[in-house]
C-alpha cells in the first residue's frame, strides 16, 4: 500500500456520504464544501496512524472522514468570521448562498462530525469523543486567539505558537492519535503520534508564513507578501518587531498610518528589514526545530519502520511542498 | 418533593458550570447567556422523567444540563440570525459583544453540550449521544425551514406544524427520553415520555401564536398583534389564508404592498378576519388536541401516578401561562 492507496479509500467514503437533504439549503452546502477537495490530510494521518498497529482499516474510514467534516466546518464558519470570498478558488459558503445559510450548516455540520465518531466500539467510545470535543474546542480557542490578535499590539512569539497550535496543529494530533486508538496502540505509542501531529502542524504553518513572503508566487499559488499587506501578525512580522532597531521598527509600523501606498513599495520595504534581521533564516530554524521534534516522536513509536516511512514521507511532502 | 425541589437542584448546578476560561471572549458570552435565566423547562422535564422510574437523581443532573446548553446554543445562533437585539430583556451576545464571537462562542457551546452527556454510563452512551445528535440537527432543520417560509408564499398548516415541530417539540421530547433512559425506563415508555414532549411543544407554540393576537398584553409581556406586524407566518395566520374568501385574503394581504400604514389599523384588520373566521376558536382547539395526545402519553406510561401528576401538572402550568 502506498499514500495513494489510502487517499483513494477516503475519497470514496467521503463520495458515498450523504449528509441529509431536507432543507436542501441546509444540506447542499455541507456536500459543496465537502466536495471542495482539498489533500485531506487529516483522515489520510487518522488511516497512517492505524495502519502502523494493524491492516484492518475499514472501522477507521469514517472516524477518520469526521476529522475531516469538523475541519471542513471550522473553515465554513471561519469564512464567515474572516469575510473569506473564496476558499479553494470557489465562493465561500456565505458568499453562494448567505451568511444565515452558512452560520446554521455550519452547525449541522458539527453534529455530524460528531455522528461519524458514534460508531467507535463501545470501550473506545468515551475516550475518542472526550478528546475531540477536547480538540474542537481548542481549534474554536485558536480562532478566538486570532481575531483578538488581529487587532492587539501586545501578541508575543510565544502567544503566536500557542495560537496556530490550537487553530492548526490540535486537530492533527487528533488525528493521529484517533488512528492509534482505533487500532489498539498503546498510550505512548498514540501520545508519540499526537506528538508528531502537532510539531508537523506548527512546523507546517510557520513554512506557510515564510512561503508568504519568500515563495516563488507561481509555485505558490497566492501572492507573495499578502500576509504583509494584510498587516498580519505571523511569525516572521512579530519575531522581525522583537529584534528591530527603533528605526527598523518605525518603518515596519508606518504603513499603519498611511491610508494611500504602492502595495509593492510596502512590500519590498518590509521585506528588506526582514532580511536585514535574517527572518528568514530564523524562521526556517524554527521549522527544523519542529520538524526534527516531530520526526523524533514518530521514530519512538513501537510499530515497523516500513510503515512510519509512510508517515514520514508524508510529512516530508508537505514540508516541501510550495503550494 | 415537588417542582421547586428539582428546579432548585438544576439552578445550582447551572450556577456550578464552568465553560472554560481562556480566551474570555470565548467564554464569557456562555456565561453570560446561561445567567439570563428562562424556566429550565428541559432539564426540568429530563429530571421529573428519570424520577418516575427511580429515585436517584445525581447522574441525570449533567446530561439534563446538557439540553438546556444546547438550548441556549441555538437561541444564541439564532438571535443573529434574527437579528435580534433582546433577549429576555437583555442584549443579546451579538449585541453585546459581536458577531463572530456569537458564531464562535456558540460554535463551543455545542461542543460543550456533548461534553456533559459523556459521563452518561458506557452500555447508554451511544444510544444517548445518538439520539441528542439525531434531535440537534432537527432543531437546525426547523430553524432553516423557520427562515424559509419567511418568504415563501406556499407555507401549508402541515408545513408549519412539521416546522415548529424540528425547531421546539423534538427537544422537549428527546429531554423526557433521555431522563427515562438515564433511569431505566422500558423502551416503550421512554417513547411515551418523548411522545409527551413533542406533543406538549406543539401545543405550547400554538399557544404562544394564539397569546400573541388574543393575549392580555399586561400579562403576556409582549406587544399584542407583534406577529401580525411582522407578518409571521402563524398557525392563525396560515388557518385564516387557507379559509378565507377573496375578498378577505385581499384584507389579509393588502399590507404586504403598502409601505406606510398605522400598525394598530393592520392588527384590528387581520384580527378583524380572524374573528370572522373563527381562527381563535380553531386554535384552541388544535392546542387541545396536541395537549390531550400528550396527557394521554403520560397516563399510559408505567409509573406511579403521583410522580406522573408532576409531570401533568408542569404541562398545565405551562399551558396556563399568559406570559
Amino acid at each position: 500500500m502506498d499514500i495513494a492507496d489510502f487517499s483513494k479509500r477516503i475519497n470514496q467514503t467521503i463520495s458515498t456520504l450523504s449528509f441529509g437533504d431536507n432543507p436542501p439549503e441546509l444540506y447542499e452546502p455541507i456536500r459543496y464544501i465537502m466536495q471542495l477537495g482539498g489533500k485531506r490530510i487529516r483522515p489520510l494521518l487518522t488511516l497512517l496512524a492505524a495502519h502502523l498497529f494493524a491492516d484492518e482499516l475499514d472501522h477507521v474510514l469514517l472516524p477518520a472522514v469526521g476529522t475531516e467534516v469538523f475541519h471542513n466546518f471550522s473553515l465554513l464558519h471561519d469564512d464567515i468570521m474572516d469575510k473569506a470570498p473564496l476558499r479553494r478558488g470557489k465562493p465561500t459558503v456565505h458568499e453562494k448562498w448567505n451568511q444565515n445559510i452558512a452560520i446554521l450548516s455550519g452547525d449541522v455540520m458539527l453534529v455530524r462530525a460528531y455522528e461519524f465518531f458514534l460508531g467507535v466500539e463501545t470501550s473506545k467510545l468515551r475516550k475518542v469523543l472526550t478528546l475531540f470535543s477536547h480538540t474542537a474546542a481548542q481549534v474554536c480557542e485558536g480562532q478566538q486567539f486570532d481575531m483578538n490578535y488581529e487587532s492587539s499590539q501586545q501578541v508575543r512569539i510565544s502567544d503566536y505558537l500557542h495560537m496556530i497550535t490550537l487553530k492548526t496543529a490540535v486537530l492533527l494530533g487528533f488525528s493521529l492519535e484517533l488512528g492509534a486508538i482505533l487500532n489498539n496502540a498503546s498510550e505512548n505509542d498514540a501520545l508519540l503520534l499526537k506528538n508528531f501531529g502537532i510539531n508537523i502542524g506548527i512546523a507546517f504553518q510557520l513554512r506557510d508564513d515564510l512561503l508568504d513572503v519568500y515563495g516563488d508566487s507561481e509555485k505558490f499559488g497566492k501572492q507573495v507578501g499578502g500576509d504583509i499587506l494584510a498587516d498580519k501578525k505571523t511569525f516572521l512580522l512579530l519575531t522581525a518587531l522583537e529584534q528591530a532597531t527603533p528605526a527598523q521598527k518605525e518603518v515596519l509600523l508606518k504603513f499603519k498610518s498611511q491610508t494611500v501606498y504602492l502595495p509593492e513599495q510596502k512590500i519590498a520595504e518590509v521585506t528588506a528589514i526582514y532580511d536585514q534581521l535574517q527572518v528568514k533564516a530564523q524562521t526556517q530554524e524554527k521549522i527544523n526545530f519542529y520538524f526534527e521534534e516531530a520526526i523524533q516522536s514518530l521514530h519512538a513509536v513501537h510499530a515497523p519502520n516500513e510503515r512510519k516511512e509512510l508517515l514520514e514521507n508524508l510529512a516530508l511532502d508537505l514540508m516541501a511542498r510550495e503550494s
